[in-house]
């Protein structure tokens, strides 16, 4: 059975042309990056080559990259490492529709002692840009703010929340994942101090990321040890998947405005061909202004999400109820409460993500059997009699 | 020219089977682990697969391991997370011979407040109990002592210094990058609450590591986020790298008592003959009990490391002239240092380090080169005219 795989915003599959550039790495050019031989040693070149691919895809200079073992770790470090730096400025403020990565780390940092606030986004998912001024202070040591929502897609105004960030004298992060690789962005033109990214987001491979740090910021490490990344992270490097990622930067850099605007158009597509064959659905964040151009999660009223997921999945084709990230949960998604969306409704919605591979046949297809699915459980459930 | 990589303790080649069992993980097996659909959960079969090969290596259950992106990601939660349990218990006691991701962990902290408490080693770089004695007290959060030595090769009493440990109610944690997959070792029976242990060291791919934690220890993560490994530690699953820390775990405990036993004749053989054919030099830690089989450090009277390492390098020999952790570090071996061995002597040292798949005549090429390396450097070192 041929599949379709649509929750790229889940995770990607690896570039061929990513895999390739990492084998040698994995076999003859073992060597460790730090030691002083030339077996070794050479593989630096490697590692400072990929470190010039992921700046170049962010508009940064080479040595505001450092590599992390992926999202997570950078943004526990933006956030952990930035309410360190000045005993005056302990104090978090993130949104309400961040990553579990960004959000768990606020709560468990408020739990010993900084202060948290947390700004509200608007129907569509957007970010409250009055209430961040509120929130922001003297005592803020760091502003978090995503870059693209995992669920919805919707790009939040970094530019516009850097500055009233700046304004406070704070740090501004942002958690990049769901936005590189799909979308340009520039962080000295966006002001963003301290940016989040994840290979395995745009065709890289699981277990490497970076974080761009703004020339001047001394962000401390979460890892500590044998100082290699000037001391930024400790920890033998990963030099295949740093090489992967590198690929992959480039690769997405490459295809930047293609992949956008065909992502774009299938997406909108999809989008046009489910609410006319689906009755009862709806795209969250239809009104937003900048959203993602492949990421959409569509609600059907009156369905459950894991049944149509269930039946999809027999069929081969693979969506999401929304983040994968957070394992087992069964909670209804904070990102579609935090947009006013009731929780029955929430327990409706289905994660669409696309990625430069997706096709016009299997946009076709998986409409073609989504009214199918929508229209059998519709037949059987109690809301819908 | 046929290379001779003798620097296996700063990282290991990847082995055939370890690739082999990756690659899927890198092509089509690409889901996201924690998905609900089929595609990616499927992947959480090869994870708990993993984990169990590791459980199996250390005499652990499955669910007392949690996969991480390395040894210092795990020496880093190990001693950060321990000195968060419990307010009354928050001092840090640890070895002067433990490698950075311990070492400089232990110091950033004391930076910070934590009480540290740094054990000595005698002439032959075995731990001082006595000492170890007099510093673990009721103030102590954990007690971190490596399992053997990454320039020495020194066995480190474990479980003595586990018992110490306990009987003040501390927790004891082990950094066994060095030790796992060389010789047995068996947590429950030694005693020992929290292990790290790293991928590349044994044959598996770099950018993965697990900790061990026994069960009923609640160790607080360092990276927060969705949950994933049961909160302990989050972060999306990096599939390919644990299948392969999986598979070279498998294989090194198939291998082990071969591989130990032949590695060290090889190493015998080679302390034998390089003492014969080297003049002026002598083993590090020869008198001590108990040492790794394929480790060991050789001091060349007079003679400075990084001359020879060039001179092996340039001839394909790849040796040390200790840890390859300090990234540029010019400093002489903390460890050497602490074993009473003076800054000159120490800047005489070079580490190899075998593995399973060092040969007979791979020794053979390295001593007659060595030798004549050797005479060559004496001939024209000032302090041997």
């Amino acid at each position: 059975m041929k599949t379709v795989y649509l929750d790229n915003a889940a995770t990607t599959s690896v570039a061929p042309e990513v895999l390739e550039e990492m084998l040698p790495f994995f076999k003859e050019e073992f060597g460790n990056p730090s030691s002083f031989h030339s077996f070794g040693s050479s593989q630096m070149e490697a590692i400072e080559k990929a470190r010039g691919q992921v700046a170049r895809l962010l508009g940064a200079k080479c040595e505001e990259i450092f590599f992390t073992s992926g999202g997570t770790e950078s943004d526990n470090q933006a956030i952990r490492g930035a309410v360190k730096i000045d005993s005056a400025r302990t104090g978090i403020v993130t949104s309400a529709v961040e990553h579990p990565a960004v959000m768990e780390t606020a709560n468990v940092l408020e739990d010993e002692g900084n202060s948290l606030g947390i700004v509200g986004v608007n129907k569509n998912g957007e970010l409250d840009l009055e209430s961040l001024k509120g929130l922001v202070n003297q005592q803020t040591a760091i502003v978090s703010i995503m870059a693209a929502n995992n669920e919805t897609g919707v790009i939040m105004p970094l530019k516009k929340a850097a500055k009233i960030t700046h304004e406070a004298g704070a740090l501004f992060h942002t958690d990049a994942v769901q936005m590189v690789g799909k979308v340009p962005i520039d962080v000295h033109a966006l002001n963003i101090d301290i940016l989040s990214l994840s290979a395995h987001k745009l065709h890289g491979p699981k277990g490497v990321g970076a974080i761009y740090i703004k020339k001047g910021i001394k962000l401390p490490p979460i890892l500590t040890g044998g100082h290699q990344e000037k001391g930024v992270r400790s920890g033998t490097y990963n030099t295949p998947g740093i090489v992967g990622l590198g690929k992959a930067a480039e690769l997405a850099l490459t295809h930047l405005n293609d992949t956008a605007s065909k992502e774009r158009k299938l997406r909108e597509s999809f989008e046009k061909q489910v609410l006319e064959s689906c009755p009862g659905s709806f795209v969250v964040a239809d009104g937003a202004e900048y959203r993602l151009p492949g990421t959409v999660t569509i609600i059907f009223e009156g369905i459950e999400s894991e049944a149509v997921l269930t039946l999809l999945d027999m069929q081969g084709v693979y969506a999401s109820s929304g983040s994968a990230c957070s394992t087992g949960s069964k909670n209804p998604s904070h990102v579609l409460y935090a947009m006013g969306i009731d929780y029955t409704l929430a327990n409706s919605a289905l994660r669409f993500s696309l990625s430069r591979y997706t096709t016009k046949e299997e946009i076709k297809r998986t409409v073609e059997l989504l009214s199918k699915v929508v229209e059998r459980l519709r037949s059987i459930s109690p809301y819908t009699q």
